[in-house]
């Protein structure tokens, strides 16, 4: 296994074997790992010593279902701490493919403002990777819709591609790294914490990979993994939310919207309500219906990457049956819908476009704009104001800056005191007043505002592996640490988060989980491991957060919560410090 | 003694006995306290929980010399954590003289963005302050230079005024507050971290004082204070920085230009050098002479405040001979000037005339100015492009909303790596790579970057209580220690800080402070206990900011000093972590 390190200093590339105490790591077990080994805690996160690591998924280039997850780490321009962002794409099997453990982008041109491309190839009679750097400025300053298809035509149909766009240029916080999906489209996105900066601050603006003639994944025990594999597969094909035309399937990630809405914890305009009186009209139902009337035919959702059996992307056409964007995901759809008090799905879809377009990662996008509203700059409801506001962030206007800065930044540029955010990043689409365990995760996990970190979600609205009283903090710390340690350890797997569901509800879906592992690597672990390797990596997030002057005190949420009650349910977020301090000290 | 609290939420006013555990507070050390005591260190600062807090200090109001110093406090927008900064004003001696402790702004009005006049009298009958309000929408988006004359026509020449002004209004990191000088103009500052950005968001606009019938400052112990008072003014007479005609009552504290220039020191063009080749074209003999040409006399410096003997306060007169700004410090001239590659003092008068009129810190204008110079919004060396951001930043443009969130913030949303700042807060006038002791006092003072907390610069450059090597790191972090704590306290006296010239050279000066705090409050101190009770009140100040999520993570230089060399000595900030833990770690 490889540890390939890009030197944007001058363009050159080394390989190392990848040492004996990585051998067990993958997915951001992986790169939280390196970036807590090697980047200084205390860098300019847009500096020379920043380095952005890549890493597929332990399973991840094999059969296993929806495994082809890539987890991008680095220190956040966003949020000042440690960040994992983990995205759905074929370029994650082809690393796997090449058996390359990580890919660490580091060193920094000495001049700003040129970039190139690195090509990633399999060297047949080497039997290693190989990388070639082309110069890439002719792509700079360019909608990625646009430049897709021409690194596709130059490199052929059968690449795949990571890639920063505008935003990342900007050096904005709200950056991601966007990866190719099924089509030569940049609809993948490693969007959360400004990851895309950190690429564009090297000078590097593509990653392509072929990796023709790669020798795949080396897998231990194929009978061990065989038998695992069979196992979660038929649990994901079983679940009501993952099996095919279920929910996901069929209405995608916005089959949320209705039942957030419903349980009163739906953030709405700037998070002043828990309760959109446009829910409806932008739900995944709604998206089911009115593609069904755009199309003629109904039309259920698509794998984001190969081997996924659940298929939850949707796309969002227009009247004329023509694709405007894929993915209307559950938290674009809120961030740029009810957050914005906006209820035409052509208006988010448009929205979600530009996102992509630009690279800005769209719940960040959402809660900044929500401040935005909220000091005024547009109204709440003003689609066509919003859709001006991102087309600034990505010619890097003034006010674009201050919306790509993100959501804490902008608050605090325009002097708002209602920042739905912690660590600076911009909170998701579940309302902490209302939603008590989620609030938690939000406050304290390494990573700012972030559901996936801790989805207590699944307990607290979908009753998945039980029902809890969503507005009651008791219990909930316990919870959320016994959430975001399972789920530090899924993110290295390579699986998608969505396998929670199935392996919380069907005992046999877990063990296949931890038997494609075993059968990969050659361990043994067993169940009770899975929290105790997710906490590992946890600590040390937690460790690099502490020396980059994030710790305790940062794990709270931000003041208008703790005194504005939020409707329906009048409520303020009232877990104490205690509950939120008990998280990592329990750990 | 009271404590008198305004309720900007209802617009009315308490009266309370100042506590017997503040009896001995004044200053610093009344507003540091009180900050810790009734504060949230996680409360949004511009939400109805912050406070603000102004204390006259122990001595000010009495004969004291050079003692009319204002010390307001608050929870800072700009930097997060505890802020204190002291201004020199008539308007201090009247809090004194009608014996308030602490005057305290709490509450915010439900709607934002209406203004309301404070209007603090003397009571005679009652033998007690008063307080009216007064609409004051009628000053508000206006240049500060035409409202004060308004108001002094309003309420009389002899009243003392503290306002905020624009720069507040839209809610800066960089917004301060203003007070008069001798004259009707808001050339006074509390200038640093945000104060009057707090101020404005409890719809507080002015605060008029009148102190007529006020009974004074009560001494305990009359012929000690008067013993005391003597031997600080011979002190303050005889030493060659403060005595009349000497150095600052001659070129003001713009006499450092050329000296720091020469240590190789003065920062230029954002931090990229230690030298300015216009460096002598803006010093503060060039001040001088060029006010002799212009004006056919020469002319010494003013006191900003009745009975100053240092009197430092300089003026810039216009080639015609009216007063273009005053006044034109030492880190204004550089701020403006060196920073931005501009060596015009018309120019810089400006840009210190308009940060008066807008309600800005000069400071802190500069250094953001550096770095949007550094980011290519204008070119370094381009003094209309400067003047003309500062009108942004008093219009309140997206741009104008960037710069004055303050460096740090700049920093983040222009996408910049070289940003001079601590804890959010810009560097002032001393390179820590060419100073290493100021450069410990930056990173370690709870401050945020602050030359006054800790100023090393009178051993490290000037000669003054012995001198030292400033290039090396060794002994410079106790240096930084007993400094900090010896500011806490002279800050707490009242004394304008530049009497530590005198009495760190002068034993019978340093005497004389103390027994005139000991006369006032009928104390017993000596001088060992100087820095314990200035320790005591860094420990609160600390205690805060580490709730605040404020610790020794934060503690620390920005990290292109630690690997950009900076000419002429070609150095880095080489102080070691455990250095700068250590100013902390031993008080």
């Amino acid at each position: 296994m490889w540890i390939l390190r890009l030197n944007m200093a001058d363009r050159t590339y080394r390989l190392e074997e990848a040492p004996a105490a990585y051998t067990r790591l993958g997915g951001r077990g992986m790169t939280s790992t390196l970036v807590y080994d090697e980047v200084d805690p205390q860098c300019h996160p847009l500096g020379p010593n920043n380095k952005l690591v890549f890493a597929p998924g332990i399973v991840t280039g094999t059969t296993a279902p929806s495994s082809a997850r890539i987890s991008a780490g680095a220190k956040s321009p966003l949020t000042g701490g440690i960040k994992e962002s983990n995205a759905g794409t074929s370029w994650a099997q082809h690393l796997a493919a090449m058996r390359i453990k990580a890919l660490v982008v580091e060193g920094q041109p000495a001049e700003q403002g040129h970039y190139w491309l690195a090509y990633l190839t399999w060297d047949v009679p080497a039997a290693r990777p190989k990388v070639e750097f082309f110069p890439a400025d002719e792509y700079a300053g360019r909608d990625l819709y646009q430049v897709f298809p021409e690194v596709y035509k130059r490199f052929g149909a059968k690449v795949a591609v990571a890639a920063c766009g505008l935003a990342a240029e900007h050096g904005y916080g709200n950056a991601g790294i966007a990866f190719n999906d099924r089509k030569d489209a940049p609809t993948r996105y490693s969007g959360r914490g400004g990851l895309g900066a950190v690429m564009a601050s090297k000078g590097l603006k593509f990653i392509v990979s072929d990796n023709a003639g790669a020798p795949g994944v080396e897998v231990a025990n194929k009978a061990l993994f065989d038998q695992g594999r069979k196992k979660l597969a038929e649990a994901i094909r079983e679940h009501a939310i993952t099996k095919p035309q279920g929910g996901l399937n069929s209405y995608g990630t916005a089959v949320l919207i209705n039942i957030l809405n419903e349980a009163g914890g739906l953030p709405t305009r700037n998070f002043s309500s828990g309760r959109f009186e446009g829910a409806a009209r932008i739900a995944g139902e709604s998206i089911f219906e009115g593609n069904k009337q755009r199309l003629g035919k109904e039309l259920y959702n698509h794998a984001c990457s190969p081997g996924c059996i659940i298929q939850c992307s949707n796309t969002w056409h227009a009247a004329d049956g023509s694709e405007i964007a894929s993915c209307i995901e559950y938290e674009s759809d809120w961030a740029l819908g009810a957050n914005l008090g906006i209820d035409s799905l052509d208006d988010i879809a448009e929205m979600v476009r530009l996102c992509n377009a630009y690279g800005l990662d769209t719940i960040e996008t959402g809660a900044t704009l929500g401040v935005a509203m909220q000091a005024g700059v547009v109204a709440f409801g003003d689609a066509k104001g919003a859709i001006g506001l991102i087309h600034e962030m990505g010619r890097g206007t003034p006010m674009g800056r201050i919306l790509g800065g993100g959501t804490g930044l902008a608050g605090k540029a325009l002097g708002v005191t209602r920042v739905p955010e912690v660590k600076g990043q911009g909170m998701p689409a579940y309302e902490p007043r209302a939603v008590k365990g989620i609030g938690i995760t939000y406050a304290t996990t390494t990573m700012g505002a972030d559901h996936t970190a801790g989805y207590t979600i699944a307990p607290e609205i979908l009753g998945v592996s039980g029902k809890l009283d969503a507005l009651t903090p008791e219990g909930k710390a316990a919870l959320s640490r016994a959430f975001q340690a399972t789920t530090a350890f899924i993110d290295s797997t390579g699986h998608c988060l969505f396998i929670a569901f199935p392996i919380l509800d069907i005992a046999s879906g877990f063990e296949g989980m931890v038997e494609e592992v075993n059968g990969v690597l050659g361990t043994s672990w067993t169940g009770d491991d899975v929290p105790r390797l997710g906490g590992e990596i946890l600590k040390k997030e937690r460790a690099f957060n502490e020396a980059a002057g994030i710790g305790k005190a940062q794990d709270r949420m931000p003041e208008f919560m703790r005194y504005e009650p939020l409707p329906p349910h009048n409520q303020v977020f009232d877990v104490p410090d205690s509950a939120l301090d008990s998280v990592f000290g329990e750990l």
